[in-house]
């Protein structure tokens, strides 16, 4: 295993370090694990906060910041964050109008944040849960009861943040974040397994010619192993899993990303949405927005997974909002 | 090989297809492989145009747009762009203010712009050249004389651009260009070698526990061979480089980038940068603005690159200026 780290033990402190230092619009407490925006909590706004298993970078704590998220809580290495590590962000964040939780469905997550806002109700600080579950490769998975959260994680956090900023109830917040959700859906392909600092080897075995269609992002099974095909092929798998079970209509305005794992070249992501435009436009369907890059990863696999909304013009708009954060940011 | 690809052939026109369609706001001309703002060329501009071999992105498509090129040539994978083309991207910016070349130094790439300033010259287009030489690892390499060219790029790119944004003569903005490229260095650390599509194999070995230091972006031979070491050691080799060349003094407000060359997992450039930091801080300088992520890549190689510009209140202005391409984005 050759990574750029200390030791294992230390890297997600370390990274924590790091960020702190790049970015002095964030309040990182490295100690307690949580990065906030330094100029939070806001009076009277709902806040946001998400968090999951480190080494999904920029996810979720390039994502604090103005439009987007109010703090993340990062877990060890693929490992979720403890009950009183969000409620420590959960009190940082809170200004009286209550606080969303954008939770991806896997079990741990589901259970550190479920304790986290029992803890929350006893300090009477509202709480509303809007769990992730947009890839539609497997039903359930190895650490998953029912879809596995992913790459509509992106979309959740950028439009229900641009809507708390604008002013709206916990309740609205939460409901936006839903519909957001529910229009979205993701399918990822990995060409190698990815190897967690602690492990030193990678988590699966995958042959030269061969990769795994339907991966989770920390290298959970997906729906079958294959020989080596071309972007063209790989696109029109993926997308006839994601459309088959959402279809878009020329009237739908669909946010689309294809996103790297972690060790995917860029010229080869842009290869991968071309096909994705071309295929969508068979069907009538023309992108409205486009995310090409390095958003939700896994570590160091190489692979790449495609994430499709079907967006309208409240949810175009809302996309298009200002936002300032480390992973996102554009119209400030 | 495993990549995101139809044939190695049709990549590079497969990739621009794709950023044509995931940017809008570009006009991608896959035929002639131009990129240029869809806005331009701007009346009484300087126009700025860069270029170079495929595989680096986001460099340079990635960073055409306001506050930044106005054009880049793209070649095929690490090969340098031609003369008629880069005559082509001339005319197409060309505002009557003249054109300035940001040239990284490899030999190739430094001919062909040479000749396509002959053929500017003869449509009495007048350019000025600034030739990016910043990396402090070799003097010569393997298709360099004299330094080579490569993170300050970003640095060039983007303050040049923001000058010839604001309206200056071009000697004016050349000046700058040189001015910011004399101000910086880099280094780089690979840990492992990247893969061309057209050879299919890795470009040379490194045994599973050394790392190459000095690397270049083309998988360039550096300095040494050394056992796997610590992100802390690897920093402090590369800033003693860095800083040997060019000291820093408490007066500098440095602009650092840490940079992964593809395949490098985003924490692992965070663990990095707090490295940077913690080693300017020992000798009294505060890092000024930070970069964090994939700017200029090597394909599919694990490794990273570190750039520090020694940069002054304007120099910073023009840093902060707003720029709107799909690799650096802020303020619009």
């Amino acid at each position: 295993m050759k990574k750029f780290l200390n030791t294992p033990e230390t890297l997600l402190v370390d990274a924590l370090r790091g960020l702190a230092a790049a970015h002095p619009e964030l309040r990182v407490d490295v100690d307690r694990r949580i990065i906030t925006r330094a100029d939070g909590p806001r009076r009277g706004k709902v806040g946001l906060v998400s968090g999951g298993g480190s080494g999904h970078e920029p996810l979720h704590g390039g994502f604090v910041g103005p439009g987007m998220l109010d703090a993340a809580c990062p877990g060890e290495i693929f490992t979720s964050p403890v009950p009183d590590q969000i409620l420590a962000a959960t009190r940082a964040v809170s200004g009286g109008a209550g606080v969303v939780y954008i939770v991806k469905n896997y079990t741990g997550d589901v259970m550190n944040f479920q304790m986290a806002t029992e803890l929350a109700t006893d300090e009477r600080i509202a709480t509303e849960t809007v769990l992730v579950n947009d890839d539609v490769a497997v039903k359930d998975s190895t650490w998953t009861a029912g879809r596995r959260g992913t790459g509509a994680t992106v979309f959740v956090e950028k439009i229900a943040g641009a809507r708390a900023e604008r002013g709206a109830s916990l309740r609205e917040v939460a409901e936006l974040a839903r519909r957001v959700n529910a229009a979205s859906r993701s399918f990822a392909v990995a060409l190698t397994a990815c190897t967690t600092p602690a492990a030193g080897k990678p988590g699966f075995d995958l042959p030269d010619d061969e990769i795994e269609v339907g991966v989770g992002i920390h290298g959970e099974p997906g729906r079958s192993r294959e020989k080596v095909r071309s972007a063209k092929q790989i696109v029109a798998g993926a997308l006839d899993a994601i459309l088959s079970d959402r279809p878009l209509t020329p009237a739908d305005q669909p946010i689309v990303m294809v996103n790297g794992l972690g060790a995917t070249p860029l010229i080869e992501l842009y290869v991968l949405f071309g096909e994705v435009a071309a295929v969508l436009s068979g069907h009538g369907v023309r992108v409205a927005r486009a995310l090409v890059g390095n958003y939700i990863t896994s570590l160091d696999m190489a692979g790449a997974s495609i994430t499709v909304c079907g967006a309208d013009d409240e949810l175009i708009a809302l996309w298009d909002a200002p936002v300032r954060t480390p992973g996102l940011r554009w119209g400030v």
